[in-house]
């Protein structure tokens, strides 16, 4: 599939990475204006209107830890890309969401239809980019992607439970958040760890190294919605409180309130009498003072240091793990 | 995954081979109330509502043209017939079908939600089984399955695309009922003769001999509508008509027609004030004027003549493919 060979003494930087993805991606076939265009399309769609390329890219530092030329793990970066974005096509349908990206979502801009089965389509793609893994390696990589796969689709049944349930217990909602974010990302890097040689064991430490920044990307996610900076973080502050999403931050407060507390918390985020910046502004009342921030700060540096544990696990000179360190260190900054 | 055994110096008959698949299916971890329950129950619900697994008997019957044990085909037949319900799962989402095999579909039983998620779920499940192929042929059957998987998509799309469409050619409807019945048929015949240790050429002409058998089966589906027999035939008779379905049998008698036939034709399905049963008879009379009868079983037999011409070039004794030539003389046969 793609001829461009990716070798070079010193170790691939994240932005590097990034740019690999993007350069590839606009290489495959999608973008030829194959036929039929109304399922095709929506597959170009999507993967134009941008993302981070965050996964795609951790497969590629994950194997170039191990080897210098990370050509073979291109195509799997890609096909972990297009599962992901063929999980958001999907999950926009079932969440009714009409923004992804700033973007009119599939189902928007065309229809359930159209979103459903070019999803479909994107998801067979996505393997049909497996399939060029190197031969020796193939079956193992699938054995994790599928895993990774049914996980992800397990997560988000959770998560549709959840919206029905009388009560989530916070082990219930880490376990959803592990599945629908954190093994996608573990994955990638347990992918790219087996592509570029690593031992079975090694690739396990990235894998459990990405569920643990995994878990802390989420609850970052949960934090930021509260506590981030408005001008930074280019959305509604407290948009998880208006719409009642029970978050970490709102099932720990729950666990911790009083009875005048927790009865507001049951209230006032459905409490159709109030502004939506009111609700923000009370919840976050009695977050604060029962000390909310400080606890999922500290829930995510644990997560942070457990993982980082595992990287230095790795049984590789430390220097072969500089760039996944700076991601690290870049994901621990971010504050949008 | 499967430990039983599935090898004999006779050939297995289709029968045998149906038995072998319902038997492995209910061995599936599917039906071991896995959690979250209400992603895996609709996956355990289409595949007990039946159907007659010829796709993966298929896989079977063709491996055993090669081979005396077919074990290793069994869990790559499982995937096909995984793969064929998750297909039918979202079709009758798409198609707001109410009934599958006589049963409330999964999204009138669930919902839309349940019903695209679990058949995300269902079709990585598929691939699941898919990797357990024995290793040395297990690029070569996946990059078969993909190109099926994918053209099957492709075809689902056509077919909408035609709903809506001012013409369809019969060239189109042929593209059409080709990648989204056929394929599949032909695809799971070429990756039973790969995995039974087939040559390149042999398991390629069993592909040609599924595609075709496959164009057979649809174009007599087309015309059992129409001129089956009521009695063995569950159906109603004529429902094509009535839904104003452009089959082969529309699409040739619209291009014979004359220029009041073509006026009926366009109109008569449609017609507000007339009752099923009165379209039924006017469409079924201008059919019966252009020998549209006719036309289509000669096209029928035409399909299965070519497609046994490729099944005779197979390079095997001509005793080996008994089986396979005793499927198509039933499929040949039927009327309902």
């Amino acid at each position: 599939m793609n001829q461009t060979e990716y070798s070079k003494e010193q170790l691939f930087s994240l932005e590097e990475c990034q740019k690999i993805i993007q350069d590839e991606l606009e290489k495959l076939s999608i973008y030829q204006n194959p036929e039929p265009s109304r399922l095709y399309k929506p597959v170009e769609y999507i993967l134009s209107i941008g993302g981070k390329r965050i996964r795609p890219s951790l497969v590629l530092l994950a194997c170039n830890i191990f080897c210098s030329d990370i050509t073979q793990a291109v195509n799997p970066a890609l096909a972990i890309e297009l599962f992901h974005n063929f999980t958001l096509l999907h999950d926009d349908i079932m969440d009714k969401s009409p923004l992804r990206r700033g973007n009119p979502t599939v189902h928007k801009v065309w229809d359930e239809n159209i979103a459903i089965l070019s999803g479909d389509a994107m998801s067979i793609l996505a393997y049909d980019l497996l399939v060029e893994t190197e031969e020796r390696y193939l079956k193992k990589v699938l054995k994790v992607f599928n895993k990774v796969a049914i996980e992800v689709c397990e997560g988000q049944q959770y998560d549709m439970d959840f919206e029905t349930a009388q009560t989530v217990s916070i082990p219930e909602y880490l376990k959803m958040i592990e599945l629908k974010t954190s093994v996608l990302i573990a994955g990638s890097l347990q992918i790219g760890a087996i592509i570029g040689g690593a031992t079975d064991d090694d690739a396990i430490k990235l894998y459990e190294f990405g569920r643990n920044i995994g878990l802390a990307f989420q609850m970052q996610d949960d934090y930021l919605d509260i506590y981030g900076d408005p001008d930074q973080f280019q959305k509604f502050i407290g948009g998880d409180i208006v719409s009642n999403k029970q978050t970490f931050l709102m099932l720990r407060a729950k666990e911790l309130a009083n009875q005048e507390q927790l009865r507001l918390l049951n209230t006032v985020p459905i409490d159709p009498s109030l502004a939506d910046e009111q609700k923000v502004t009370e919840v976050t009342a009695i977050f604060n003072k029962l000390g909310i921030k400080e606890i999922i700060l500290q829930q995510i540096n644990t997560y942070f240091e457990t993982g980082l544990n595992y990287l230095n696990k790795v049984q590789v000179a430390t220097s072969q793990k500089k760039q996944v360190f700076e991601f690290v260190q870049k994901l621990k900054a971010r504050n949008y």
